[in-house]
């Protein structure tokens, strides 16, 4: 076996002196790293969050874009404004009353994709050392996000509604008698990535009540909210308090991601601020991109490709469900979601699925270990299963194939007793089970 | 007149007291502060540095990508590489290569136009407190991004051969003395924004020799670079040294900004983190926009349509320096791009150009005042203009406005005296002079 020599990478880079402290955050994401296993085509992939888009209209989009280029290229190919087109702002205000949210297309700034609205949010909130209060677990891109500008996270304990409120208070209370700022909570409240927990819109109420309480900026996440199986859309919390929430949106699942067009509500005094970020950071979000998806809302019918994607995320939901009730042995768990991309699944006692993803691999199945969805090391006995990319029928030999997987893992352990090779400690209580 | 009452407008913002430190730098900028007026049709705008597209092959344009929408849909409008596409990468380096560049793909990493290439350099790079050298003037764009991170800026003398070596050396030895860090030297070699000034191919041999012997990092921004007027295309500072020079590209101004694509050439250790800094920014560049052009380089003829903005632009430039000649009073000097966008103009002594500014407006011209392009509050004689938008015969005009504004200010100051309401001292040296 070979020991990488951590000097001679080390030379290898002569700047290696010289990268901002805020550097020490960046680190290849879990769900990066197994992008190139997870993409052979044997392999059953459970672990991308891609959304499936191939019952998009082709034809007609193509044939929209390209006049668009044809009759007003000049403009839409130009510079924009830094807060985004306002045509495209009015649109998002369609968009957003349908879970109960009112907005004026001032409030809003368009961004590249909302990972880069969540990018400009915590850049102009969080300095070093600001604590920034989290879901169990949470998006890892969140997570990489916060990191990289040296913000402190601290997950709040979360049940099958959504975050706990008095965890939320006694975190706050803890956070601040030790001297130092609260600056956000982090929530996504519709079907989380990992978890697939929707809050409750009793929990909604008992956290804007913590929220006013105590004085918190609330930072809603919102991608998948439109996209339930079993229930209307649920009200947004902007749309129980415009003033402590800013609000992220994104087309990326209810259109299409490859556009990298999200955007930010907020206060009119953290949007000036957001609008400056942005114009510091990119002069102006892709012009094109807007004005591409603001003639797809304005020519297709996009509430029409909304039904047609809860329709076709649900079957392939249900496979899912029906998979691991079929191959799950004794002692699994999992969240039943209503809506979303995800299933969280926590292993019987003893697995480690950051362990256990090599045998996966071997079995032809890829799922996105748990770990990567906590700050604080917890999440090994947990794996996020996405149902969103794969066909239904692919989807069940997934859950055949991970079954497989657990039952030779589950057999060498009672051969050879328990298997860990990374000595991590047996017997904590795995997080998902409180 | 109405003094606005500090305290209403920050009872206004209940988030005054949340903002991260870095948001201090944060600020409106001179060229967008301007673009309400600018925009306005009766005004020929000197001020915007929009690229005239209108000569693209729209029709063309149109068909091929609203055909890669039908052909190829589900991939060009899901997620990305982080890193970028990679045939577009391959493409990029054809690119680079008329400027004398050899470079590979895997270090190459796209971003969200070279502004946020930018930005991601400063991210990784410099700490609060962290020093960046930068020509005087420079641009605008660049002093925002430095100060959203806290860098500190510090202009080092320029001439009309580009930035002085000796300067370089003396500014690195006085920021070392005193305990700091020179995180990197941000230049704008061709065409520089705002002075249009070339570096001479002696100048950057010295330039780069001073960077080798002090250890510093080059940052090379060239949008410029191809839009040469009267010569050829000149070796690029990455194409003498690949170990000190971090290249940032665009195609904003030899194909169409609108797509926000630009790209980062660094040496591996350093791609390496703008690549995980890319990924926690926005996932992935946008990814359509990416196809797109990548679509445009392999159908269009790309070498032929710069030739056309070349000989395109250089009949503004022409009809402003004209302009100028037939317009301008004595005392008055400006210089002679060959190639780029702008003419930097230094005003005669006892003139400062933010005052001028209104009475230029309501004579129907705008450019960008000095002070901007300075992190010093030096500037205050010049004005940027540019010959990128208007055509030929309103840019004469242009400068026609701009010689009666002058004109009247000198009247007024003749009668009068020296006319000036916000009390800022007569008789600085301008920069530019030197």
């Amino acid at each position: 076996m070979t020991v990488p020599d951590k000097r001679v990478s080390t030379r290898l880079d002569p700047f290696v002196d010289a990268y901002a402290e805020r550097t020490e955050g960046l680190k290849v994401s879990a769900v990066r790293a197994l992008f190139a296993v997870a993409n052979r085509p044997e392999v059953v992939s459970l672990a991308g969050g891609m959304p499936n888009i191939s019952d998009l209209p082709l034809k007609a989009l193509g044939s929209a874009i390209g006049g668009l280029i044809e009759s007003r290229g000049p403009q839409i190919m130009n510079y924009g404004s830094g807060q985004g087109e306002e045509k495209l702002r009015e649109q998002i205000c369609e968009v957003m009353a349908l879970e109960g949210i009112e907005a004026s297309p001032d409030n809003i700034v368009i961004s590249c994709g909302s990972q880069q609205g969540l990018d400009l949010v915590t850049r102009i909130l969080v300095n070093p050392g600001d604590v920034i209060l989290v879901e169990s677990p949470t998006y890892v891109g969140a997570l990489g996000t916060f990191s990289s500008y040296q913000g402190k996270v601290i997950h709040v304990d979360t049940d099958d509604q959504g975050i706990i409120p008095s965890g939320v208070v006694a975190a706050t209370e803890m956070v601040r008698s030790s001297g130092r700022t609260v600056k956000f909570l982090y929530t996504i409240p519709n079907f989380n990535n990992p978890s697939g927990v929707l809050m409750s819109v009793e929990r909604r109420r008992e956290l804007i009540a913590v929220a006013q309480e105590l004085d918190i900026i609330l930072v809603e996440d919102n991608p998948y909210g439109l996209l339930t199986f079993d229930l209307p859309p649920q009200p947004a919390l902007r749309s129980m308090d415009a003033d402590h929430v800013i609000y992220l949106g994104s087309f990326s699942k209810t259109f299409a991601p490859g556009f990298r067009v999200g955007w930010v509500l907020a206060p009119p005094g953290v949007l000036k601020k957001l609008v400056l970020a942005q114009e510091s950071a990119t002069l102006c979000p892709p012009v094109f991109s807007q004005f591409a998806i603001s003639e797809y809302l304005s020519t297709c019918d996009w509430k029409g490709q909304i039904e047609q994607f809860r329709s076709m995320y649900k079957q392939r939901r249900d496979a899912l469900l029906r998979g691991l009730e079929d191959h799950m042995p004794p002692g699994t768990s999992w969240t039943h979601p209503e809506g979303g991309f995800f299933v969280w699944l926590t292993l019987p006692e003893g697995f480690d699925s950051d362990q256990l993803s090599a045998r996966a691999t071997s079995h032809r199945v890829a799922y996105v270990p748990g770990t990567g969805f906590y700050a604080d090391g917890l999440g090994s006995r947990n794996m996020r299963l996405s149902f969103c990319f794969p066909t239904p029928e692919r989807i069940y030999e997934g859950t055949r194939r991970l079954g497989e997987a657990i039952a030779e893992e589950a057999e060498l352990r009672a051969t050879f007793g328990f298997v860990n090779p990374c000595g991590s400690p047996s017997g904590l209580p795995a997080p998902g089970e409180s």
